[in-house]
């Protein structure tokens, strides 16, 4: 995989993560669903809303595009099946604003839950306004031209994380996380028992238990060498 | 011009574009302005809002500072006529905050519509709930001195943009694009037409036509060489 | 002081500022108080609160933590007194989410009023929602290990401020400063002075009084060369 | 690929490229490699050669690692077989100093032929006396633990690219480029192509032809609207 | 100026400086230059020379270009006249590889004597080898398209400084200054005077002499409030 | 410590470390006297070298700036003692130079060993030729004005590391540590033993023995659940 030779090419007919699973694995949260993975599949911390309490799940049709470029946007969305997230790699750093109220309204209308675009956006406010979720690593009123051929539903490295169509993007507050098709069940097994195992832990530490005790932590911070001291024990300086 | 060979200098009585001006470049907003001008005139993405919703649009007044010393803020505020903009540059990077609450207060009691800073400011709360728009590259508490010379009414690079005095400046969350005065007439019109072409086109993606029809791009894309292919009928690698 | 040779140290019992103190710092805001103290103990700009309006005032408990390891904020829990703030320095540049929903319950629970962390944070929906106060230097839902001791109530370098334990951490929208704990009173004194002459100035500048002669600066402007020339006086160029 | 569900996996006896081929690839640079490949598999500028000159080419050993923890160099190293490159990349943006010069006398003696981690090394004097070509993205002097599992010869992004154990990675002062075991017959074949069209080619610009016109571009450029116009005939403004 | 409507402009037959400037100024270094013209003119220090060693002065011959598209850099190569400089502007940051040993045997067969970019350079060792001077904001081997006009020799903003076709540019270690033509003769008979004045200087200072007394600057300290004290005589905190 | 009330101070008559300790110290390079001090001391990756080869070693006389403000490194020469290390650290990031040939001169001759400034210096290329070690946070020829008061010979912090009056400074290629005056003989012992048993690791180590078996680490490995699979045996995906 990844070692497509040529550029300038569309995969269609795709497979997806069913939309049940892709709700189910929105319950949980990015942090969650990135542990139960085992601590995989996140993008970079540069990575983020452009408005406040924007989130998305679905499966993901992807497009690699060229900086200051976004011809492949045009092409993605004839490939956007309801449920879906694009995700959008650039084969270079790039602010340009790529994406804007009219493709937002375009993918929204095709069935799109949401973008994620390694690159800039436009009409934001207005974006936020349809609404429309949408995780970028800049805003930039700068246009794009579309001169130059990139690739739909190909496997790309978007923010540092690998994304093969037909993945489940899930995003939030804090973050975007990836999970790959072959491993959907596997990872909501998972996070159904930490969500679980969560709850119980938050009502005892809301209680003032101390998490030091909560998961018996002290045995081992005193094997690894933790000495206590009071500070007025402290030799002078 | 830009060939000042002083220092110290405060340009007065400058010419400024015309209110009725400013206020119809602002009903289009910085990404259809920027486009309306052949793409060009924008500041860098780091120029952002210190608070959610703030936009702006005003014939500018400029100040060029030195970093750590608002001390032409002072006297850029006597050059201010309703309805300007104060765009500060600096000759340096510096995030020090040189703009604040009681200067916010000068500056909206003297007309100002707004400021650009390439620096930092503070008071951002307090500016917030005037509310004063200001954007910049930098929100921080640290105080600054008042100890060396700087020009008031000069053109200067702020964040990437030239902005000569009276040119009209407009901000949105998309970000800040300057317009010279002599070019605002002709960007009026031009954004008109794109604007009003972007009102038909948005109707049509809402109801679901592809941008590849609209625009007519199948043509283009298969010229430079776009294939499709269905997943399941690439070779396994 | 800072010359601890041990790692793997928690220091207890330490002495801490008043909470009237504290209390009475909080009124001020970061930038006044920092302009009380000379102008010293900010962190950098990069410190910025995690949910609009986050504010928080309290004596530090303070923890150094490894890239990655957020062992030390278990340890460090046991510290919190009523009124604390912790703060978390790490021995490099890391993002990683080192504290979540389920800490900032427990801190909350054990009388924390927030959080400053030169590192990642993640849950940062469910900890607004409490809420609880954090200031970071980065969002990432990341998770991280526990293996490696750090320190917990030794002097610490955040964000390019000195924090020592007790000492009052003040932080608003425009930042995080550092109180000396040998010094709270003095600031204070100094912060009433100011704010109080804020509150005239304030009413002047609205009145539409120029800062140049609020200030008295056209004296110094012109010793130090400021000249003013009309705009159509300029020589052509 | 890409779907490991533990961590703390150590894959052994991977296929590797031949040392032929890749004698054959480092004779063309990373710059001709990578035109050949499409314009893939370029990690980003920001990994660069510790020392002036260094330059590697070699098959993938692949390792995981976390911040400021460098277990996993240490069981890379008994995976390396002669004309091997490690490739290094972490779970988190790190700069810490994961390899020093007892690391690189080690691996040198093991038979590797150079370093490219997506983290800090130091020593790097040292290194460069040896020589061990590495290639980083941070020089530090900080030490790291060894506390925490990653895994060897998986699948790992490292700056931004994917390398798969066995993949022929080729470094030079231009960057680092990855050529997947599957393609590198078509690859060496294509900058064959490619480096002898350019030496024709640099002997008639080096007699002063222009590119214009050895590549013919005057139609294309003349079909997008290039014009051209005399400095004394433009308008004053 | 910088007021054209117009995209794909060519402008030729520009006025330069002369050879016999561009040589006296070269003598200076920028450090010289930039003071003489009243601290004006410099790049950002994001600029750096791609060799150890490389300098630079000529006369601007100006490209301005989309990331990721080095089209106008055949264009631009028609204009080059022998001793001038070609300086290249980006619509946005980018680090993509837009010239290489091609274009330099290029550039250099036409009598160019260097290159300042905002972008990204390749095949850096064999610059070097040419010797071909060149400064740019990045290092990457990525290769770019040829499908966007540009313009050439109008004015350009690069990195951070404006630079109008004729001005001559000066490059050395410590980074790129642009002395516009109208200001030649003036700023070399001030980097004259203060070349002169610094070698009785470095004489003076290099025999022990403080420069505090070279440049009688205790009575403004005195004045500002600057007080000795003895360490021992600190009271202890 | 670092609670001083006034700025505008300078301290002199300072202790410093003796000339013998700094001398020993420098022999250790600044990885094993970083690892000696219990991996404390440390200034970020940011500050580097200005010129290959660059090493310097001595007791620290600091300076606190401010930004674009170069006038505390007059004040700061005249506190100079033969083997000084000059320290300056700045209010705010700032890349201004600083510092050039002329006062590189003038702090040779008055016995300085090198500079470590977390600002830009100038004339790095004269510095060089000197030569006169100096490791700073950028390269810029800015220049500065002489107006604010810092103070000289207080603690400062720079690029992160807590830096007091005569504590011993040690930078070469792979950064900056701080050796507090109270601990120098500690962390000479302490580095002298590890200096001799990397000396016989690294012989171990260049023989071909694993680090694996060298330190004794397969046990540790294999508790942590380290597993090894062969290429061959991974299931298919």
């Amino acid at each position: 995989m990844m070692h497509y030779e040529k550029q300038g090419m569309v995969v269609t007919d795709i497979r997806r993560a069913s939309a049940a699973d892709a709700q189910t694995l929105a319950r949980f949260g990015v942090a969650t669903v990135h542990e139960a993975m085992g601590r995989q599949g996140l993008m970079q911390p540069s990575m983020r809303p452009i408005y406040p309490g924007a989130t998305l799940c679905g499966s993901a049709v992807t497009a690699l595009v060229h900086p200051g470029d976004n011809w492949m946007l045009h092409v993605v969305a004839e490939q956007i099946r309801p449920g879906d997230v694009v995700v959008v790699a650039c084969t270079a750093n790039n602010t340009d604003g790529m994406f804007g109220d009219l493709l937002a309204t375009s993918f929204k209308a095709l069935g799109a839950v949401g973008l994620v675009i390694d690159a800039g956006v436009r009409d934001v406010a207005e974006i936020a306004a349809i609404p429309f979720p949408v995780f970028s690593t800049a805003i930039h009123a700068r246009g794009t031209v579309k001169a130059t051929l990139g690739s739909v539903n190909i496997p790309v490295i978007c923010a540092g994380a690998l994304v093969q169509p037909g993945d489940i993007v899930l995003a939030d507050a804090d973050g975007v996380v990836v999970v790959p098709l072959a491993r959907v069940s596997e990872v909501i097994a998972a996070a159904e028992i930490r969500a679980a195992l969560e709850t119980t832990k938050r009502a005892k530490l809301a209680a003032g238990e101390l998490s030091l005790d909560l998961y018996n932590m002290r045995p081992a911070l005193q094997a690894a060498g933790l000495t206590y001291i009071r500070q007025s024990d402290l030799r002078e300086e």
